[in-house]
């Protein structure tokens, strides 16, 4: 996989020195389209971008959680004008606001956040948008249909992807419809479903889960179906994922900066998308 | 900046075509030291790798701080046996560990970490190598000529870079020589100096700095006239980085996963590099 522009470096590099009279006719889009498929092939794991997309919320004490308390306290312990520098102190729970589940949020063996290796934290996102389903339906769920259409669009699922649920509740984080939470209690909001979780574990290779609502299992599971049979496997998920909207169904890269601390179960992460 | 392999598909492609019949001397290395300066420029925002290089440490209550006290304390509220799942409440310091320092760390009014934006986050990455004049001076600082000789061997800094310094201290971590407390109480690990620091402000395009000790400034600074003069510039520095002696000088790529926490001065942060 060639960066957009390197051929025609090459290609102006050996024009300069008087190779390419004569070759008029292949121009650097030429090239582009029929690159020599063995060597392409050997540089299957080099990957491109030009431009990058934030997919993190900004975390703060308004940010909703499962725990009826905030996310993160903080307490000011240096201060400028007084101490010469600003210092903070956090109290933070692992699982809140834009954060990784790891594998042993919801096992007694599985991977600490730690143990998951950095290439793991890099790979080829993969976004299903079921944004017109979630608007009807608040308890919307990402099906094995779901990943059938997608695939019939933009070709199987890479692999070693994450695969993503873009359902449009980044929009509502700031208002009570992000949890949905009804008059009986129960949460509302959209997630994945445990046919399509089974569906990419057995046939697809995938490394991770990514939502836009609060949990990957859609809020009126009681269950938790997804995350039993998902973070047991040994992939990692991602909750509260914002903007999914603004990079394309296939062919951008997540990287997901989670904090590396030891024997966690998961942490506030920045993910970004390079496009 | 081409793919590694690039050059040579294309090579091997005219080679088919008899183009390259007597230019045998002209390798893929050849025109990777010698790229068109004008294209280049042109190609500057798009970007490629291959590999991921984790340049963080592991954080835990062991890892060495400037505070006396642990940089986190963990605190396991719910347990997989008797709960259903696994999470922890964290207490961190937001400067402990691998962590990004935000301009307002010390500044009355700088950047906050939030609202330094995701493409500041993706830069090239410019490793100084200063291990030797570590290895026999616990104090050694980058100076203005350590940047000179670099740019002699690998041309200017590239624009919007962060510059790292590799002192080899990330080996050290485990020890008390990373933080080289002596029997007066003065600190001692290599850092920048400021005249560095404002020979980049001022004559180069730099958006943050990253060290492998504890801090921009070295251990027996006084004044820490280094984060005074770079972090209300408006630029970011990076703190105990790890495994810079594993990404090359130049043309990597450098990715800061800063939790993105409302008013925050700084924070732990994932760092990992694509090369």
């Amino acid at each position: 996989m060639c960066v957009p522009g390197c051929e025609e470096a090459v290609l102006k590099r050996l024009s300069r020195r008087g190779l390419f009279k004569g070759f008029g006719a292949v121009t650097a889009a030429g090239f582009a389209a029929t690159a020599v498929p063995g060597v392409a092939a050997a540089q299957s794991t080099a990957r491109s971008f030009s431009k990058v997309v934030d997919l993190t919320h900004t975390m703060s004490p308004d940010f909703p959680t499962f725990f009826g308390v905030p996310g993160i306290e903080m307490q000011k312990q240096f201060d400028f004008k007084k101490d010469g520098f600003n210092l903070y102190w956090w109290r933070i729970i692992e699982h809140a606001g834009t954060h990784m589940d790891a594998p042993i949020h919801f096992s007694e063996a599985g991977a600490t956040i730690d143990k998951i290796a950095a290439d793991q934290l890099v790979a080829p996102l993969a976004v299903i948008d079921i944004t017109a389903k979630a608007a009807a339906d608040v308890d919307a769920l990402v099906t094995v249909a779901d990943i059938e259409a997608w695939e019939k669009a933009h070709g199987k699922l890479p692999d070693n992807c994450v695969v993503a649920m873009n359902s449009g509740w980044d929009k509502h984080v700031t208002s009570p419809k992000f949890m949905g939470k009804d008059a009986g209690g129960v949460l509302h909001f959209p997630g994945f479903s445990p046919e399509a979780a089974e569906f990419l574990i057995k046939n697809r290779t995938v490394r991770g889960m990514a939502v836009d609502s609060a949990s990957l299992d859609h809020g009126p599971s009681k269950d938790f179906k997804v995350h039993y049979m998902w973070l047991p496997s040994g992939r990692f998920g991602l909750e509260c994922v914002a903007n999914l909207g603004a990079v394309p169904p296939v062919g951008a890269t997540i990287v997901v900066g989670q904090p590396k601390v030891k024997d966690a179960t998961g942490g506030p992460s920045r993910i970004l998308a390079l496009v």
